[in-house]
């Protein structure tokens, strides 16, 4: 149930009390990919998982902007402070969970996002009245998980899937070329560099080429299965007390 | 531009210094209108708008959750707080100017974001580097606007010109039967409720009824061709020394 | 029952459950009324509604500065952030239901709050322990409203009638000649300036040389009245249940 | 120069850098004595001092509302949070130093505040344009300073040759009778008890028959000549270099 | 019952409801003494106390850094905001309360702390689930209390007995030769100097010779004393009633 | 150079840029370990470090608390919030910086921070006047890491070599009876818990029988010398410039 689309009548009649909230990042993915990859991608995984589920799911409007700073050399990046976006966040998941749907998967896109989702949802499990999980889909698509990169294969796949007029192909060459193979300046274990720019010089990290639309349907299918899994599991997840319940 | 869809290359390489940002809200729209409607009416406006001016003009993404708490009891209605929106705001505007596109229009869809943008462009202008202002489109068609209510005639008119797929039309009967005549509870010229269920059964404030795909081809044509005329005064302006220049 | 001038026993005494506080602000007002202008009108007003009310009335002491950066490059001009006014009204407000004062009306004499008070008495409305409407005194004076602008005709006459040593009369003409005639510039309904230098030079808007002591006379009439008929209204107002309640 | 009656062009014609900001509180203060006394007194010192001073002295209007939880069990009293009280003097002080009246004494009148006018005032001197101290009268009065307690003979003194209609004279005895010796409920120099009801029952700490018009207007004289004393230290003042200039 | 080296079954076992959280600062303290003086005194003072009660007292490890931005311009002077140092220092306290040890004393080694100490314990005891005081152990030394300064002889002399390779004894004279007799820059009761190094060339406030580990023994044993007197006092306090309870 | 023990004259004279900021957190670490295990940690490896590099290198006071919420089933667990904990470790940082030693690494000894300190430092590197990297011992310890659990053989291990008396050997058979094999509850790439009694009896994940005062020392010195080596990676890297700068 795409709740843009719905009349509230049709939500309210909806007997659901699971709801997905897409999260995504508008920024830069390289010469070949949209600055809005983040975004459709866990789109696309959110509505996928909701389809695919037995029971009602609410599917909330996507987050369109997140936590992206280290792109900002890059034209078109858009961010928000650590602080906003987990505020916006909890603002959404407690609005969704007033109505009932309380408990909440917060389908991610963006690699950027993941810590300050993990912040926002504990602390709406321990302090509010939802219980509500972030899921990151390129987490969730097996041994493909470790070719993620920026750009790279992995979201190129997905988009050339599901939306393929967004992906230059074209480009893929290019992309490739100037990329990087690897995320950061490392030290040891410590990244270095905390913009982007300081170590790819197009945005790319990983190589676009090895993206394939029949790659994409996988990557889909894995991670919408995966969130229908989780969704079995949250459904079912007794959250203990509030503390200030 | 739509900045969602473009590569940042693409964007770096538009010679833009003008950008529009959709803000809407996810809350009740009566039973035949969708939740989404000020997303959906906001991101038609500032796309028609974009779209026939002469100079490039960066879209980004439509911001979906506003300040919505008033329709809290009605089911689907997300929202934020004031602070965390007005932040939100902020910091994508803050963003957009980073890359040189530092006039800015928020084009508008939701009564109940009017006050915390005016604030938040104020603040943008004096405080920021950047130029913003607000724009609300309803405010902007002359003498309709006057029939505004929620989930009146207007929005239903844009919608069914715009997404028709999204509108039941075979609700507008009971939409006008339960809804009121006017928003809130007067005395004088105080409003005395702060939530929209207490003066009206199903949300609708007006009559859907008198809304028509014809008169949102006009409401379009109208509100995009007034964009227009903002984009010329807002690419003009001087805007003065910012305070903590 | 002015709070400042009364003991905490004989506060205590009173049987009062309704509460107004005057909300002002000190800025600008052209070369010929005080910088005074909105707290000494909204005092004025508040103990004119209080005092012909039938039941007791606690009046608060007034909030002396407001939201009024607009008019920073005026000297004299003084103003606080819209979240710290809003922060230091809702904790006033707050104070005054402790005591079970609970029915609170801002009186406010200044456009530039009005938003910001919309804003927090919602807030207290949904989430306090208390009922709190805002009520603008210039608003509720009938046809005269449209003729406020800024240091004008109303403006000028309340003071002419409940301060008149407040206004220097013999600057009447000089006011006029240099003020502005509208508020803004504008391009179709959006004030493209955010401060009142770059549209006034003197400060003023509207012709203060309609001004007399008898409008003034009517004016606070008028106000008081209107005000004593949303004492009424707040009194038997049934604010509903609280969110956090 | 009493701000808030004077037109913007008076003030700006007056060529000062001197300003004083009275900050009181509205609290109890006993049976006999008014809520507003701590502001009524500061506004008495700062115009004194500065009637009294050489060069012109911009006053500024007086903050009603301060720190002042301790006290509220007893009817009236209001009180802000301190770190809205902060934010507001720090906003004011600093639209004061922008026309030009950077340094800036803030005269208080309530014991409650003296803690966070001292860290506002220093992080204003460190941080922003503006140099600031507080001065709290009852400190500056000799010998006396040592019989202030709350609703004392020092205030009520003040008062009485100030304001003398504020003050019951015919409650004096019993204002003496219920009150208490000392403030708070001491564990060596550690006070026990976080509210005033704690130890009063009155809300008077010292004897206010020990009040008259004579002592206050001693106390006046001594509070304006060493406010008169400091104007001259904070005009000669180097703040030396900002932190953040 | 050190907290740092506890396990936490230990802790559960310990029948506690008393603990003790030493607060310092990281700030230069002259050339003869370590920047880690106040907190090495706060521990020493909390654990002596602890040390010498009848029932078991559960000591947190010590808050590092306060409040210290008038020391800034010595080298290796750490301080935090006002503002964080109290959320701090309320998590903690709050996090003791937790697990029912709800009789907090903060035993404190700065006199830059202490107004904000009074303010966070008054918050802690109004609106959350704990008794908290503030106890800062120079204030507990009887007439010794009048020669505290800066780096002075009580300072000193606590550490000669606690810590005594911690001090350079060789350094004393140096020391007290280009101290100040006084802290602050004063007219009348304000002191005109926000940061140390305007009144002092080393940091020195006062006369270290006059230091000796005989009355830092002394001072140990006094402050311990009054820290036992205050905790039985605190065991015995009845807080009242909760704000939001 | 302990900063703690010395004086500023000292710390002045060394002339030094590098700093390392030890972070912990006093939690539970099973009924073996103390309470205070990840500051006692993150002293040793920071002083460790400091100590065999050739420059001379600040080592601030540790902070004691941090983000540990999970825990707080567990007696004696404190914790902070995030945004606290953020603004404490940004503050303690820019002070260091201020002084010159504007090249910190943050010590960490708690996986509990990680993110946290991901966030902060990249913030301070971004916008302030210092560059920051946080630095956790237990992931630079080659292929021990993957043992780390939680009260495991790691942190059992290193305080056996550094402080063995804070270790309850007799205890490890039964840490290691009642402890978890892993850390959460999963389903797919999401843990479920947020906290961790939920999925451990006694607080321990992972054997602590396999630790050893050996295998300790082999942690330090591998920590250690990765310590060193990020030291002068840090000391030779251009922040590149600042956003605000």
């Amino acid at each position: 149930m795409e709740l843009t689309r719905e009349s509230w009548t049709d939500a309210d009649a909806a007997d659901a009390n699971l709801a997905v909230l897409p999260v995504g990042s508008t920024e830069q993915h390289g010469p070949h990919a949209p600055l809005g990859t983040d975004v459709l991608t866990a789109e696309a995984v959110a509505e996928a998982g909701a389809d695919r589920y037995d029971d009602p799911v609410v599917v909330a409007p996507a987050v369109p902007v997140g936590i992206a700073e280290e792109h900002r050399r890059f034209a078109g990046t858009l961010w928000t402070s650590e602080s906003t976006f987990r505020a916006y966040v909890r603002d959404v998941v407690g609005s969704l969970a007033s109505h009932g749907w309380d408990r909440v998967i917060v389908v991610n896109g963006h690699g950027g996002n993941i810590a300050a989702l993990k912040e926002v949802t504990a602390r709406i499990v321990r302090h509010d009245d939802a219980y509500a999980v972030p899921f990151t889909w390129f987490d969730e698509v097996g041994e493909h998980t470790s070719e993620m990169g920026h750009a790279g294969p992995l979201e190129t796949s997905l988009l050339r899937h599901t939306d393929p007029e967004s992906v230059h192909e074209d480009r893929l060459e290019a992309a490739a070329a100037d990329g990087a193979d690897r995320w950061g300046e490392w030290q040891g274990r410590v990244n270095l560099a905390v913009d982007s720019d300081e170590f790819t010089d197009n945005g790319v990290v990983g190589d676009p080429r090895e993206s394939s639309a029949e790659l994409g349907e996988e990557l889909l299918a894995k991670s919408a299965d995966a969130l229908c899994d989780l969704l079995d599991a949250v459904r079912d997840r007794d959250p203990g007390p509030r503390i200030d319940g």
